[in-house]
């Protein structure tokens, strides 16, 4: 039997008392937020497009389905579930080729590194080593030859085409999957092919069948992990050092308003990172306090201050996080804040009125943005990396002239601290480097299994991070292990659950494994672009075990997913063989043969499938659930 | 003053008999048309989606923005413009990424028969070595191992990162738009790259900006004709044969039920070419024979049909081109079809319903189809091609034995000639060889001008092709030269239009223009990807003038645009310098800053802008006097 549901706060919007009390001031100042734009839109939905029923593809349209009143189909004759399929592939490419661009970027940084172009050094020799084995690279070569030869594998395995073969797909996909993805018809070409066959696939009068495109987003989710992702992060590691458990602040009582404060935002490292090394010369902090300021701090706002926090310890400059993209606004509402430093998502597009406001620089760091009222664009190249960080810096300091003194600061008084920096080797590390000392907490119990939990922030399922903390109680009340990424990762963090302290929330067996090793309940593992880490972990399990992963007592949630990144982290735990938990429901409730497919008969397939549900208690039981019946098949 | 609007016929769907003759079957059978679903479309169309201002990205969506009665803004803070420049910017990238797609296709298989492994040959090695010549390619190797090279450099060429440098660009660009396209920042890298980054920047919070994300779309556009349009299309003259001028059959009446017919439909030739080759032999043709059919007939079908068109002469086995897309229901409705090959769009999805009810049999040889009810799935690789055209036909004769006196056929009887084939080579040859002959006719005023006339079908302004055909009788009435492609072309090609007895229906000047040369005052140029085969001719004019783009007496026209490729093709043409006229208009008429934009200002940044206007009289008068204000400035 179910427990009752809980509750949601009808006089919350956020979980965080610091969103709560800065909301307060935006109100009072006349801005508009996400929060109340949010609130506007929920007087006009529309049900077709909530019901994936809405195409807007061609001049034969805009068509709109209603199965029960007509019409049926689409103008051009694509029924209910191909349009809705189809909307979701789309939106499933966004986040591939938006992985991608982070990949791109990430590996022409390499790249010029090894040449000595760049600011940057190779920290981690031994993960670029292990790289070069991994993808059969000559090890023999020197530091920087090897960091430019994998630059230039990396790049080339997003290019791979169906007349070539993937290295990177072979090296890193779990070993009992790669069968299962032939016989699917699955098994990935690199992603740059991948989001151009998919696209190609989603025109007007090309790709018609829920199936055919299904099968389709599951091959994308896959090429994004294994030909993007992974080496991605990978790379990052390479260039800032792989992470390693520390403590860290987080919430935005971290803001001092007597610094020069500049916050880098968005998923990318490269100038928050060399702008960090920078502020912390004699050079620029004098500099600072020559215009009265006491110095300088470098702030990580959402993913980019988690690359940076996931990587970088604390100290007199870098001064901790500031929660995730929706408290970029009471963020910037602070008062505090000179540059606000941007790369990718999530730099919402309203900001302006908070820059005019409050006196915050919009800088942007990359081609992709578009923020209105961004005074600096700098397209980012490698080798001027340090000069971008300079820049940023002044920027910011010419900033605090303007601000400071002069916009009354509201700082919400909490900060909380949290451990972040998690990896599969930190983990590994925890438990003596030996994979059976976690299958035997596993098998004796102590632990029921382990699920990643990798999403963004929204709205639509209740208060901010709301479902996604109470998500998480309820796991870890279950002795279920999460692992997390992404902006539903820094609720978490700032909500308190990514410390020690949070093992008092756990069930007596998770209790009993944390505290022996001084691990919290929950994992902080970066990113949402650290999905990929976090399969590495998984397939060393399964591969240690000699099993698949379907096998494993394991699951993903997504328990707040926004946007279109999080939809291909989904597919792809679909295709990697996991049961995935999605909130809100995707925009399919129109389509019951899609629905069914992907909530049913995909299991057949790939062992993995979709589960709904907006509600923690309900959600956490279908979980436990499905981790039973996986650890009762194994002989658990 | 303007002339009476043209008022459209109130009982007719289509400009052509044929069509409306097969619908009357097809509404006796009770089948549904894109005819008789757009009309039930007609009565829930979204006027949100209609004016752009509708955004299903996210699950803090969907969203929809009312300026009057509120709200102004999405969730995320994205205002109309933003919102629906970046709906129109993903169109556009689906465009451009399937042209990718399609350029793809076509260097796979120039490398592999430049390395011998298919069945096809190098035709035209004039055009292979010019080609390698403008890209740097040695012309003293093999003409094989010059097809390898050029293979590879245009697949390199997608793939040119703004690190790197782009040989096509360099080579095809006017010689005067370079250094404005570098001084707006729209000089592209190689497609692969431009989609990439447009996409990023579409993600939510990323780029909400409408003139940025314009930008965007401008440069997505010019890589686009640039790195792959042009390369693909001079790819297909060197297998097939660069297009010469030949009469040709089109419309329904050129079907013959008593034989076995092989419709090829999409884009792309490769299987449709190597049928024909193989459909010739005697082996196959006795094959068909002995199963009681007359012989072996290969149909073209749209796009595909063009390409065939463009550079097959008719015979016994080639019998012509059937229609444009609108057409594919009523062609298959005739109940002659055996099997219809596909590769790209338009490939509708409910033609299963006319499979099962004709007895066509429904065959993909691409991985990007999915129509429901294809039988015969078979993914492109350029080895496999003959072994594909041999299935393919093979399929077509076991379906004749199922359809051929079972299935009672209805051929309407119209069969009209048209002139296809035109390309740049061909209009200088008619020219003999000397563009002062084409300046002396502009000069004197026999010519006014020349419209490129690139774009679909659709039933949004007015029926089939009605539009089209009148807006080109208009233009030729007015001495304004047509340069025609895509389906577009096709519809002229059944109206009449692209043969000598057309010129009667021209002005004087342009009478004696084509009397003289012996062409149509419509020039058949192929298909909507052949919009850079016509730029090649508009590009040598402009430098054999030493003139800008944008200071000729020229216009583009797309009166019935309908899919995503004819809005990456109308962005070019903007970015190329172009009067652009659209119609239908785009959906973007909900932001009245992008309209501006896009229709005024613009003009100052590259000299070309979007013209709209639903009625063709009205739009040629628009047409004509900016081609007259081109040709004052220029001092004619």
């Amino acid at each position: 039997m179910s427990e009752a549901v809980l509750e949601k706060p009808k006089d919350r919007v956020s979980y965080h008392d610091s969103v709560e009390e800065m909301l307060v001031r935006i109100r009072d100042d006349g801005l508009s937020s996400v929060f109340s734009r949010f609130d506007e839109q929920e007087k006009i939905r529309c049900k077709f497009c909530l019901q994936g029923l809405s195409c807007q593809l061609c001049t034969n349209g805009p068509c709109r389905i209603n199965e029960q009143k007509g019409p049926e189909k689409g103008a051009c004759g694509i029924g209910p579930d191909a349009m809705a399929m189809r909307n979701l592939l789309m939106r499933n490419i966004m986040g591939a080729a938006t992985y991608a661009h982070h990949a791109y970027e990430a590996f022409r940084t390499l790249k010029e590194t090894g040449k000595g172009n760049t600011t940057f050094q190779i920290t981690d020799t031994e993960k670029l080593k292990w790289m070069c084995e991994k993808t059969g690279i000559d090890t023999s070569q020197s530091i920087n030859e090897m960091a430019t030869c994998l630059a230039e594998l990396l790049d080339r395995e997003m290019k791979v085409n169906p007349d070539q073969h993937s290295i990177m797909v072979e090296a890193f996909a779990p070993k009992k999957r790669k069968k299962i993805w032939h016989e699917l018809n699955i098994y990935p070409s690199g992603i740059e092919h991948e989001v151009q066959n998919s696209i190609a696939s989603c025109l007007t009068n090309v790709d018609g069948d829920y199936v055919s495109l299904a099968k389709k987003a599951l091959r994308l989710g896959l090429s994004t992990i294994y030909t993007a992702q992974i080496g991605l992060e990978m790379t990052q590691d390479i260039l800032f050092g792989t992470p390693k458990p520390h403590e860290v602040d987080v919430d935005m009582g971290i803001m001092d308003p007597d610094y020069v404060n500049i916050a880098f935002n968005g998923h990318q490292p490269w100038i928050g990172a060399a702008a960090l090394m920078k502020a912390k010369t004699k050079e620029f902090q004098d500099l600072a306090k020559q215009c009265g300021a006491k110095g300088i701090h470098i702030v990580g706002s959402i993913e980019t201050g988690q690359e940076l926090l996931q990587r970088f310890e604390m100290d007199d400059v870098f001064v901790g996080l500031m929660g995730n993209w929706l408290a970029i606004e009471p963020f910037l509402a602070t008062g505090t804040v000179d540059a606000f430093v941007m790369e990718e998502n999530c730099s919402p597009p309203a900001i302006d009125q908070y820059a005019e406001k409050y006196q915050v620089a919009l800088v942007s760091v990359s081609t992709i943005i578009g923020v209105p009222g961004t005074e600096h664009e700098m397209p980012y190249y490698p080798q001027k990396a340090e000069e971008m960080a300079d820049k940023c810096i002044h920027i910011a300091i010419e900033n605090f002239k303007k601000r400071h003194g002069k916009i009354k600061p509201m700082v919400p008084r909490h900060v909380q601290k949290a451990i972040a920096g998690f990896s599969t080797e930190a983990v590994l590390n925890a438990i003596g480097n030996d994979l059976q000392n976690l299958v035997d907490v596993i098998a004796k119990g102590q632990l029921k299994g382990i699920v990643a939990l990798a999403n963004c922030s929204t709205l639509r399922n209740g208060p901010q991070d709301w479902n996604t903390v109470n998500l998480a109680k309820q796991l870890i009340k279950r002795d279920i292990l999460v692992v997390a990424g992404g902006c539903g990762n820094h609720g978490l963090e700032v909500a308190g659950m990514c410390n020690l302290d949070a093992i008092n929330q756990a069930g007596d067996g998770l209790k009993a494994v944390c505290s022996a090793l001084k691990i919290p309940p929950v994992l902080s593992f970066g990113t949402c672009t650290d999905t990929g880490r976090i399969s590495m972990l998984v397939t060393a399990l399964a591969d240690y075990l000699d099993a698949d992963i379907s096998d494993l007592p394991i699951a993903v949630t997504a328990p707040e997913w926004m946007e279109q990144k999080a939809t291909i982290d989904g597919i792809f735990a679909v295709a990697y063989g996991a049961f995935t938990h999605l909130s809100p429901t995707p925009f399919i409730t129109g389509a019951p043969k899609l629905v069914k497919l992907l909530t049913e008969d995909v299991e057949s397939l790939t062992g993995g499938k979709v589960a709904l549900g907006d509600d923690p208690v309900e959600v956490a039981e279908k979980i436990e659930s499905h981790i039973m019946k996986k650890r009762k098949a194994m002989g658990l």
